[in-house]
């Protein structure tokens, strides 16, 4: 097992489920559209939830209800909280005590640092549109400099981060295994539906195939 | 539209999404299972996700990750912010400015309470088991004196919270809507798979109905 570079990450609770690895964090971040930002203010943690999209060494963030906080936590040189999760199963033991889940998570720990730059700003507004549908930004009106000016967007450097992942079967008491009791694991999966057309689309246009292949149904 | 208890749960950005109603507060809760909880750490905040259940008036935590956060938050009177968040689609628009989300989410902010009474203690622990399968306890080896001490359960009540939703088809600049590009939303949703066996089951142990019945394929 690595160790994490910062103990601000470090993982204290089941450590042996912790990585510190960067291709286990990124795939992390990759797989995730919604990222869980906490900052303090007054002195309370506050969590907003934000999409959020992996470029490089970076996470980023971006939009109105980002812009005041992480704004905030910059200025000060103030660390925010990053952390995503994704759910994969539901684990069914023999006592209610082994129920347990399995998820992969992510923690991020940094300061946010805006990107001003129209041209990197730009290109970041783009990464999350094709996140969302690789190909989208060619098919779209182009994004305009006040649309650009308009939005806020932060980076987090990926340098302090920690995942935790569990997968598997429950683990139980030893002598629960003889129990006439069934335990074992119900997967939990995503869903994309067929898309619905916005109620003031123009006639005859249909969802175009890079849409249409993200449907899983 | 009602009003916040509390202006630490107020809704700052597109407050037109947000919330102050139990019932919208209570479905999201019932409708989640990872709840994302923020303390302070050395001045940082640190998010853990958390498998949380509503109880009534509060939400329930409990575990071995949540002992250590809870119980410190809890005796130093400090606020801690749970936050819980259903992604339900994703908003395709016709410029990258406006695509977006569609997402139920909720933000509760106070200070945890720990249960120490055992019997309040069991209660809870059987409303995570029920919680995921409803019906389960019952089947269980029953929980035993020493996992009811061993186990830390808190509960947040449900005051200061906030809710916020997004719904329907993505608003574009008014001229946008001329433009020939396909515009909506695709619908995301949440699976539950077969059950797979724990690979030490019993010979002839078969899943009970009420897992089979959280299954959606």
């Amino acid at each position: 097992m690595s160790e994490p570079v910062s103990d601000e990450v470090r993982v204290r609770r089941v450590p042996d489920r912790a990585s510190y690895d960067r291709q286990v964090i990124d795939d992390i971040a990759d797989a995730g559209l919604v990222a869980h930002v906490a900052t303090i203010r007054d002195n309370t943690p506050v969590i907003v939830p934000m999409f959020c999209v992996r470029d490089g060494d970076h996470l980023l963030l971006h939009g109105a209800p980002a812009a005041g906080v992480l704004r905030r936590a910059g200025a000060e040189g103030a660390s925010i909280c990053v952390e995503m999760t994704l759910l994969d199963g539901i684990v069914l033991a023999r006592s209610s005590f082994h129920h347990s889940m399995n998820y992969r998570s992510l923690v991020v720990i940094g300061v946010p640092e805006e990107v001003t730059d129209p041209a990197e700003k730009e290109q970041a507004l783009e990464a999350f549109v094709e996140r969302l549908v690789p190909g989208r930004q060619a098919d779209l009106r182009p994004t305009t400099g006040k649309e650009i000016q308009g939005t806020a967007v932060f980076r987090l450097s990926l340098e302090k981060a920690s995942a935790k992942v569990r997968t598997g079967p429950p683990v139980d008491d030893e002598e629960d295994y003889e129990l006439d009791i069934w335990a074992g694991v119900l997967p939990v999966g995503h869903t994309v539906g067929s898309p619905i057309d916005d109620p003031r689309l123009r006639d005859g246009l249909m969802p175009p195939d890079n849409v249409l292949q993200l449907v899983t149904d």
